[in-house]
């Protein structure tokens, strides 16, 4: 049985690598042509996949409500789908972008040139829409994408995959380009995270246990972010409306995104000047406040924080306050706690901030703005299919251009080297 | 034992970890003076280096020729040494270099800003200069180093090292940002593949049974070439004193090297007109040729290359010559038997040669240029640590830019989103 499902994998991956060689020089029309025409198949497929979806539903009847959420389909939802497959048609293609060019003095000219990485593995819990985002994402970007949803969206990613695949088909297009693991078996992800030689990357989308288990097993490079510890730094020299306005941003406006804050670091000379309405508000909001004993004695509603919650990703309206001395005693935090992700000072004093930018090592270092930007729409990259806190390939949000590599395009005229 | 020098090595990447973030914003100047005053040193030191790499030789009697060559130095070679440490100084640094920056409709203004990747570990074989070629690059890019190098060369790196680690403390750095790993045994390679979290990335630079050992065990991602089968493809359009001066120089100038030329294709339809003369150059040049039946026909110094031919890297005077159908017969040998490193195309056709360049897919494509030309220093960016054939990260030469990742710094002025 297992024989099998590394074969079917094997398969998988060999008629993937295929059609990434014939993909990577497909002109940018034919791939948006795909595009729109599966935006189009989904519309025309709505029943199908509202009652796809529907079956879903009914057998993951013990599913906790959030992951209930994710899971559900109805028209509106439906209709978001085909669009953002518009949207990702409307990106500019990076493929063939020269990136830098210059000439030798001997007259060679060199040029920088954007092509694709080749095939992508993209591991993903239930949320039916990221089988049609991941897809369309890989095509834009000239890769083939294997796509392996988790098992309660089964029948929904089926019908998704359908109308992608119709897509290819209109467009001219090899079927093979965007290819959905058919079996739920969970050795098919061990056997994907092992296809060396036929997956260049492997892309999860989820919770912090199947990042976790994929960056743990992959002997294929892994682009991910385990966790978003996201820190917000109101310094002695902060404006205290913005200070208020962003950490109430920061932390509320969405919980449960890697961008929200989870711990509030402020500068323990203005602790009895900007604590009590940071508090407050956090609490109208219906935030839980953790906080260090000078928090404490402050602000009656603060519980005690254990050493735990300076590392923990509530992804919930929980947060943690802590009074440091200064943007060091911060920096000093971040270091030691932080995952890396997105970290934002609040001050009024430019030369602290810049202290900040420079040292703080996370993908995004914000100054006075809302860590919840922390998004590649926000930034103005289009779509994007995750964030990446490692320092290898890219960094940050990870859009159209990260899923590409470069090639070195040499002209001459006969030179030969001395 | 074995613990021990686990226990050795996670020291030794701690150590490396604490000296790279001081060393993120370490100011250009003081790295430049580290550098500069380690040039010095080196020659300062030149009679304790000879002692040493006198014992060195001495102990490596039974070494190869070649072999024996690259561990050897004498004053002019360390003379190189202490150049090149200068050389280094003279390249721009990549830290802090604003890669890209825009403002978005709400005014964040965002930037992509370089920084260093962290610790690099660096494994190489008994070529002494390596060690102060790959601990400057290090240097200069902002990262802390762990090298290994060849046991051959033991007593030659440590003096070398020595004066490296007397430059750091000259300029006022720290000397752990760039370690020498203390002993000789193989367990210490091991351990250092597998210090996820301490070490960012591993270079090595060696034969391909090196190469292929780290590719195989390492834990931390590996940025290398295996092979060199670079390929020139002659076609019918090429102009026959470029293809007998460019194929000569791509196979002959040095046969050592990873650019070196392995394979002759050429075009059936001109292998009567073109031929002859480019295997009488080579042979006068001494190289031997082996060929399919086609090519044997015609030039009787030619004998017969077997299937293995077509995937072997000589790195020695022999030359494997294919006769093909045309550009899309090239190309479908490059892709069957190449290494995707450099592949290079003679050809007068303009249109030709933008489906070549375009389509096959290697790090380095060249029109009417000697694959000999694939390295750094021949592309403008300085020195270069080793050529990627990966599509990870970095591809083609890896100089000091490739040595670096990103971040973004945003500046707002109090947005939260909505």
């Amino acid at each position: 049985m297992t024989q099998d499902i590394s074969q079917i994998m094997q398969d998988m991956g060999k008629a993937a690598r295929a059609a990434s060689k014939e993909l990577a020089s497909v002109p940018t029309d034919q791939k948006n042509q795909a595009l729109r025409a599966a935006a189009d198949f989904i519309r025309a497929d709505r029943q199908a996949i509202l009652t796809a979806n529907g079956k879903d539903m009914a057998a993951a009847s013990g599913l906790a409500g959030a992951m209930r959420d994710r899971l559900f389909l109805d028209e509106g939802r439906i209709e978001n789908i085909a669009t953002s497959l518009e949207a990702i048609a409307d990106l500019p293609d990076p493929v063939g972008d020269v990136m830098a060019q210059w000439t030798r003095p001997n007259g060679l000219q060199i040029s920088r040139v954007r092509v694709p990485l080749g095939v992508i593995g993209i591991i993903y819990e239930s949320r039916p829409n990221v089988t049609a985002d991941a897809g369309a994402l890989c095509l834009k970007s000239g890769n083939a994408s294997i796509l392996r949803g988790g098992s309660e969206s089964v029948l929904s990613n089926r019908a998704i995959h359908h109308c992608l695949v119709q897509g290819l088909k209109a467009a001219g297009l090899n079927p093979d380009v965007i290819q959905l693991v058919p079996t739920q078996d969970r050795a098919a992800v061990g056997a994907l995270l092992g296809l060396v030689g036929y997956v260049d990357i492997i892309v999860p989308r989820g919770g912090k246990s199947l990042i976790e288990r994929v960056q743990k097993d992959s002997r294929v490079p892994v682009m991910a972010h385990l966790d978003g510890i996201c820190h917000v730094y109101v310094d002695k020299d902060a404006d205290l409306d913005r200070a208020v306005a962003i950490t109430l941003n920061a932390k509320m406006r969405r919980t449960g995104i890697c961008g929200a804050a989870e711990t509030l670091l402020i500068d323990q000379k203005i602790l009895n000047s900007h604590l009590p309405a940071i508090a407050e508000a956090l609490n109208k909001a219906g935030c839980e406040l953790r906080g260090d004993s000078a928090v404490r004695d402050l602000v009656a509603s603060v519980v005690p924080a254990t050493e735990d919650d300076w590392n923990t990703e509530y992804l919930d309206s929980i947060l943690s306050i802590r009074a440091v001395d200064g943007v060091e005693g911060a920096m000093a935090h971040i270091d030691a706690h932080g995952s890396h992700h997105t970290d934002c000072i609040v001050t009024e004093n430019a030369q602290t901030a810049a202290v900040f930018l420079n040292r703080v090592d996370s993908a995004i270092v914000l100054h006075n703005a809302s860590t919840q930007y922390a998004d590649g729409g926000e930034f103005g990259m289009g779509a994007e299919i995750g964030i990446s806190t490692g320092k290898m390939h890219a960094r940050g949000p990870v859009g159209l251009e990260q899923l590409t590599s470069y090639k070195y395009q040499v002209r001459g005229d006969g030179q030969i080297r001395p």
